[in-house]
């Protein structure tokens, strides 16, 4: 049976309008792609998911970027070079926790090949990239992930419409009990002439299924009962996630819109466990800083103030879609030592929901 | 007719049990005290309240303490130095904007003349005052808090039960358009031997109708029509929260629970507009750090790690309910210029409750 | 004997040349005023010192903004706000401890009847006041700092030389055991057709004779002999610095530069005393943020990285002097219970200089 | 011709004596060891350094920790969970940009085979790895460094003296224009019948010969005439700095030690350029955090405000003398393409100390 995602089971978070593809990519220039790696065995199930963005001119013209920790207990190498100059430039790489350094020297030899401009002069590399553990499923002692799977998911990023669900970085991942990993969605603004679009893309792998809540609604104890006897999962306890925006943001401001993603992982149920690495970036494309530029200045554009708060809404929105889009798009999942991931279970979802009276009684 | 706390009408937030008082009170040590202000002409209605973390020895015998900013449009004065010292050693005062300076200047005075052993080495004494702004009712050009306000507060700070709604700090306040002020609200955890409570005292000012969430529940979207014809409500965006947890936590700790409110905030509805002021300060009665330390060392007592989600969990739920709990008890009130502040209508409130299965159908 | 500037002793710090009065007013638009306040009797010397970051338009032209804390144990109103907008909206005045308070309400009710377009829409003013301790000198207890004393700072502010020593907030403080006050410097840099200068206003009160440093040299260690005798100060450790910019910086790029003036505040001997504030705030000119912006963007220059690093090393040159001069204008003065301030020793201070080679045999 | 330490040239920093190896390696638990990278055909020099906070037990017994990034364009992995959990529980890694991935994935491999306790339960470890850049000396697209590198520099961990200058990490590094590498230098306070040591380790990676400082005083701007012809480098700017002490601190006072760290930097002549990473990591061997917690809570040993300071301004003399030791000791090198590394001239060195009296004339 084909998994769908939240809104084509007639279900929509919020009250703005998503882009074309409800997914990252609305934003002009981001790219996504992804290199699902699992072995026949069942043993493996971990890849590598890339957000570039800005093509693949990120390291030669970079957006300002931001960042906020919701919890700490996770990695995400480059971003402290991120938060000290405001920019990025380098793609986005997430996977799981064991395969940072090695996904990170690949970005490096890839950036140096394949890159306009890269390397001519020596430049220094530091890619950013974000974890979570998929050890649940994954053997992580096998160290799955090579260079051709960086190479593989950096290839494959394009715009338009993006996987979700078990693919890429979230192969291997769950999200309260569940199966979960890759999700996606966005949200247009429309004011005072500008058209700005925010995007949110998830590697989800958090939470209990006791937590989980779908618009502020406690669906996750009606779903409880249902995933009991399945549930011997270890507890995982982190998110990465990307929001990518073309409004016109300088860094602080998208410091300060990281922060409402995180109080949108809060409405979706996390606690910020102590064990969770909760880590979000953003970037805008409006602003982007030239390596080389030619002259002594950049020019910058900054939202109005006024116009800051849809924007929060919109990212609140798009995270609390994004998250749940990848348990709706994840498919059950046998892994490694036999151990069972089963996927979010349709029929008692929606069920869920239409006692909450978020769906009409009639099928989707 | 009497307004009733949240559990009064039959509904309770969380996992974890309150403790007696369901109040910050719950810690031992921590005394709460108001002063409210109003004029016969209904021109004032504002007025000061006061949390002494440590009774009267909070300057000689200092809890840890450590904070979040949510969103800085505020100001919390001598949040500098609690979080460089990680303790506090000062009352907190929650009043209107414009009262920040005089309210911080009369701290010093009662300090000096009131506490043991206090202004002996001519110490600088920098108190905690956190504001929001209750222009809406209160006509703030009138300077209405006084000396004696700070002082009526801090001497009728007492344990037990602490009034809630319309006094003190929160007498001119607002939050979702309905008329709000202070809330309060506590949890035990009781793990491995430890009894640990957390208790929370928000004055909360933020939110619009439509975002009004109480345990994630969008109850603001069933109430709004009620309210949308007195709805000429300024916008107000702001809310200060303090925790007091005899949990023996670190000042990084601390910081952490901090965030955790932060999430809560998110829970109730906000989304962290562009001009609000939410601020987090906690504090830990069971780490204190003795002004003159007799030895060269103080011993703390740090929770393991394991303990943290349940605390984290328990500061949540106590937001949540202390954010709800200042709806339930504030009296409506007609202030400066005639503007009207509805009260949270009861009836109607927990019709909408009852939708969601919340209450049961039998009147609580 | 009238009092000189460190470079009318023939001493000069850097490589950077100054502007024309080697003060913050030579930032274009930066106006500065003093309000000294003395009592016959000598137990009163304090004051307020205004620095008006953009004439009398910072309210609804608003200068971006960063800041950085060394170490927090003082108090800046208003920072938290200027850290979550990247701006400043109010004039910078700088007190005692204990006047901050009152003094941040005179600004409000200043700015509301001064400043053009303020208050017409009930804005909530957060004024931005630093401080540090003139107890040694200055009878606190007398609440010297009236309403009268900010009018007048701020009504004095102009562009042109700028008093240092024993003015405005700086009329009691001391650093380094010796007189100290309010001082000034300025560099200019000019590269790649931009001409940016940097001015620094400090108002300093730190350090102990032993550790005072010029130009990094421990000219301190040869005075202190000198000034063993009457050094009965209590310890002080804090000092506010301001610096201001027309460079094109963003607030992110703000902060980076203030935390170059911590590097200075090292150099001149800080080691960031447990007990002190030496808290930074910096802006810049150039870019500036409408209060009611008519369009929903607004349009920021921000300096391309390669020109940091000269604008870095202008902002610790700048410094340095501004904390020598400080020292060098400030007369020596008793205070409150016959307290002795001895100010620099000048032919001691040049001798120590000639000893390291830095000023010539020949009197200056 | 033997290279000497500063001391052992009869210079010394600062006021507190030093512990007996004069290395971090005095305080009690700390090992160090390197594995120094070189290739026959002088294309390679680089290599690795490990410190041991703990030593074998870093992962089961947890010392607490702080950081500061004084400029962060530059890498330590594994920070962002110090900070969260205010603990470290690996060893520490220095070595070069390209290497961090693998180092840190060597790290891993090296964990859970060697120390005791770990890996039974599947924790995620999340190695501390820092970075400077010697590609200026180092053919950084040989990617010389191996897992048996990472082996040899943890195995090879000891206690007693340390290498300096171009050993481990440090073996390609360069500072002032001149082969610098790594240092470590200690101080010991004693006070209130407690003895604390601090210690430093820098790898040294910074400046430009005419900023060069020693104990403030402009060494490089005698030394520059010397070394220009050969001065060809590619401008350096990072340092790592580590500091270990037993001092009894919480992981706030070791964030705020990390800062005075960064004042010592200040003083060497750094003014913390752009393209720098000049991060600061401090741990505590007596504040330790038990993986497996028998008790719901840990004892921790805070200090007292009042010894704070002699602490701070020993981490000042240690770092400045970590940095000198580390040219004092370092070999002129010919690396990749022909660069030539000079060493710290030792005779123009001390001819330049003796001219500001550092130094008697009689030769040390």
């Amino acid at each position: 049976m084909t998994r769908r995602r939240l809104r084509d089971l007639g279900v929509a978070i919020g009250r703005f309008p998503t882009g074309p593809f409800n997914a990252i990519t609305d934003v002009p220039g981001v790219h996504v792609g992804h290199a699902t790696v699992r072995s026949a065995d069942g043993q493996v199930h971990t890849g590598v998911t890339a957000i570039l963005p800005n093509d693949q001119n990120v390291f030669m013209d970079r957006p300002v970027a931001g960042s906020f920790v919701l919890n700490g207990a996770g990695e995400m190498s480059g971003l402290i070079q991120v938060q000290e100059w405001g920019m990025i430039e380098t793609p986005i790489l997430l996977t799981n926790t064991m395969a940072v350094g090695s996904v990170s020297a690949s970005a490096v030899r890839y950036l140096l090949t394949r890159y306009p401009g890269i390397g001519r002069e020596h430049d220094v590399i530091i890619p950013v990239v974000g974890e979570c553990d998929d050890s649940f499923l994954n053997d992580v002692t096998l160290h799955s992930i090579h260079e051709q799977h960086v190479f593989q998911a950096l290839d494959a990023a394009s715009s338009g419409p993006v996987a979700e669900g078990s693919v890429g970085g979230g192969t291997g991942m769950l999200a309260f009990d569940m199966k979960s990993g890759i999700g996606t969605s966005s949200r247009v603004v429309a004011l005072e002439g500008l058209t700005m679009t925010v995007g949110v893309l998830v590697m989800s792998n958090f939470g209990k299924i006791e937590d989980f809540r779908v618009d502020g609604l406690p669906i996750g104890r009606e779903l409880a009962p249902l995933l009991l006897s399945e549930r011997r999962t270890k507890f995982y306890g982190s998110i990465i996630a990307v929001l990518a925006t073309d409004a016109p943001l300088l860094p602080f401001q998208l410091n300060r819109l990281s922060k409402r993603v995180a109080l949108a992982l809060g409405r979706c149920g996390s606690y910020a466990a102590h064990g969770s690495g909760e880590i979000i970036i953003a970037f805008s494309t409006t602003n982007r800083v030239p390596r080389r530029a030619p002259g002594p200045t950049t020019t910058m554009q900054m939202l109005a103030d006024r116009l800051m708060d849809p924007l929060y809404q919109s990212a609140i929105e798009a995270t609390e879609e994004s998250v749940v889009n990848a348990l709706c798009m994840a498919e059950p999942t046998i892994g490694v030592d036999g151990n069972v991931a089963p996927a979010l279970p349709v029929e008692p979802f929606l069920d869920a929901l239409r006692k909450y009276g978020v769906v009409s009684t009639g099928r989707p």
